[in-house]
């Protein structure tokens, strides 16, 4: 009986082994830990610090190490990997699709690659480095080579009569691929016009000859542009004679969805990807350090503009209490533009024609935004500290960082994409930097000024 | 001939497209808009100022408004519908799917939406209603109703010719559903199957009972989940009595899984989920002001701290130039542990189970940085200002302000979701507020104690 209940009864599994596990009743531990599904195993592993993490994996049969090594992160996987004898990866490998296969070995540390890659027999060893031959996040990496081929010559009865006999399908198929004699793609049939159509008629008569194939090493997040835009199942690959290599289905696309979304959230904070949550300190400490340092630079950078003031600072302590407002203001403001910015970048909709008008709409909201919040911040210091002329200062340097930061924040992610350089990753210290920077300049400089 | 040109071919169009808009010719923009798909249409739509939207709106074809109208986001989908009569409204939406109807509707503002239901015939309003009737972001709401139905005591024979009768089957089928006679879902058959079985087999010989089906009423999050999970390509929704009342598919769980993984990096800027980056400039202006005016209270709260070292600050005038120092690193360092709880809990792997692990090892994280940050922060001030005890007061400060910061970043995101509130939208306002507080009370506080 199909049950709505039946995903409860997952959610039940696994709160059962998190507290067999807390107990340390590894005898229950093992058994539920075999009633789950290999994603569900994965999710556990993924939830867990490392040292249970290492336990659970022992307790895991051998014949199950495959399709949960496959499920899971990148750093959790070469976590374990590492750690087994390189003949029991080769076993767990076996099954695995070339997809897959490409993803699990290319994100292995070298040496650890190495030492599987010699261990495996010859087929396997081919079957492996076939799969890495292709350029990370490309079609050809995330592609599957499972296809069902078919001549267009043939009727639709014989195809149906063979698949009966072969019994089953590959997982996830939803169209076969028509192929003429030197394997070039000339057409595509969806499984569902294998159904309706009449079984006299040719496969060339009921193929679509139009379908778009994606080229071997088209980048990945294009791929999953296409799949998304298009409302894609899936696609076949080619090379460049236009032949037919592979198929990609839309859960490896899902996860390059995922990964790219989350990409720019985790960079935007100097986090990899592939983050561990659940990493040892150590681990943790060295990678955070890289982002923390740039930071500091950035910090004393902004700290060096207020020294150039230092007569001034002492002289009114009272700019020293407002030092941080502008700046502060400055960042956000200029973060929600950047951010803005990225992800229509990302989703396609900022190119360099229409660049030149989100630009300049960038600016005028830059110079409302500026013209409110320096109106409002000088009512309120004026009040505060009894003085005028400091609320006109503070709400000069306002405006000045506000256009500055939405101009950086439209700007940067444009310049950074056209050298190259991602701009999620930079595009926020650089930003940040630019306001600091600005704001101090502008608030200390005028104040020197006018009130000194 | 299946080419892997047709990919260019559209990106080509794409471009021809945008050159004759430049150039103000419309007589070829009309043209290539007809020759582009729905979606390529939508995304030419939602990359252009709201004018030029306007005035390709007014050149596409009526008979394609609806298709289109499906693939918009949110913002700019409720701006062209709202300049639209209501009739042309009805008419579009006829061909819709209850999926992208629900959206639609439910998306729009009150009045516009009135009108419309107004306008509507009985059938359609009923339809509508219908639609309406599943509260957003749930199963209901997310499926399609156009499910494929068997009676399990048929042969696959017989379902093969009906199905060749009919032609074609609705878009998307990947699997049949098989009901008994009060409509209860009693198993599912893969299309494959349909495929591969032997023709004389029943229908129950060959289905799955016990296939997981989805309650109407589920989180359309947990959907999400369920289908990466488990790498699902539709799965069947079902009401409180068990029986089928739509499917969804894939399609439609891959537009949530990106607006979710986007929600959280647009959210921690302020920016809403839909917020169309080429509004006008008073629409994105007021929007941002919200986050602003938050923003700009943690500002003054700060400089309120700093206020109660006003005489401090005004003997010492080098502690104004460094007070910002410590706050930024506290600031990113609690940005970092934040970002990866916050997604951490979005992927499922941090629950009530292991936030107390976390919490530690965060902490712990925050300890080393601390030492290794204030270290290296204490010889570098030091050597700058040539004052030592400086370097150890900042050090200290700097220790402090690390800890309070991972403390946070791993603890807010916990409080909040307890407290159901989104936290990812709070979250980093209340984390800066609280490293600038404590970062500038240690710095100036221990100056204060130390150094005058």
């Amino acid at each position: 009986m199909a049950e709505a209940l039946e995903t409860k009864y997952a959610q039940s599994q696994l709160r059962q082994l998190n507290a067999a596990l807390a107990d340390g009743r590894f005898v229950s531990v093992r058994k539920l830990l075999h009633e789950l599904a290999s994603s569900d195993v994965a999710l556990i592993l993924e939830s867990s610090p490392t040292r249970t993490r290492d336990e659970l994996w022992e307790l895991l049969d051998a014949d199950f190490h495959g399709d949960v090594l496959e499920e899971l992160s990148e750093d959790v996987r070469n976590g374990i990997i590492t750690k087994m004898m390189p003949e029991k990866v080769v076993d767990a490998l076996e099954e695995m699709d070339t997809d897959d296969l490409a993803e699990t070995l290319s994100s292995l540390p070298d040496e650890v690659l190495q030492g599987i890659l010699q261990t495996m027999g010859t087929q396997d060893r081919a079957r492996a480095e076939q799969a890495l031959s292709y350029g990370e996040e490309t079609a050809g990496f995330v592609m599957n080579t499972d296809t069902i081929t078919l001549r267009p010559d043939v009727t639709v009865d014989v195809v149906l009569r063979y698949v009966r006999l072969k019994g089953n399908l590959p997982e996830n198929t939803d169209t076969f691929y028509v192929v003429n004699r030197t394997d070039n793609l000339i057409g595509i049939v969806p499984v569902t016009r294998m159904l309706t159509a009449d079984p006299e008629d040719k496969i060339s008569e009921i193929m679509d000859d139009d379908a778009e194939a994606i080229p071997v090493n088209m980048p990945d997040g294009e791929v999953a542009s296409l799949f998304e835009r298009y409302n894609w199942l899936s696609a076949p690959v080619v090379d460049e004679k236009n032949r037919l290599v592979g198929r990609i289905t839309i859960d490896d696309v899902v996860d390059i969805i995922r990964e790219d979304a989350e990409h720019s959230m985790m960079s935007m904070a100097g986090l990899d990807d592939e983050e561990d949550t659940f990493a040892p300190v150590w681990q943790s400490t060295k990678r955070r350090s890289v982002w923390l340092a740039v930071n500091l630079v950035t910090a004393l950078l902004a700290a060096a503009v207020s020294d150039l003031f230092e007569a001034t600072l002492s002289q009114l302590a009272v700019l020293a209490i407002l030092n941080t407002i502008v700046p502060s203001m400055g960042g956000v403001a200029g973060n929600q533009t950047l951010t803005l910015v990225i992800r229509g970048m990302a989703l396609g909709h900022v190119n360099m024609s229409n660049a030149r008008w989100l630009i300049s709409k960038e600016l005028a909201v830059g110079f409302l935004n500026g013209m409110l919040w320096a109106v409002l911040i000088a009512t309120v210091i004026a009040v505060w500290k009894s003085d005028f002329m400091l609320g006109v200062v503070i709400a000069f340097a306002m405006l000045i960082n506000m256009i500055a930061a939405a101009l950086s924040g439209a700007t940067l992610p444009l310049v950074m994409k056209r050298l190259k350089i991602d701009p999620a990753l930079a595009g926020s210290v650089i930003l940040t930097t630019i306001t600091d920077v600005v704001g101090i300049f502008a608030f200390l400089g005028t104040a020197t000024l006018f009130l000194v």
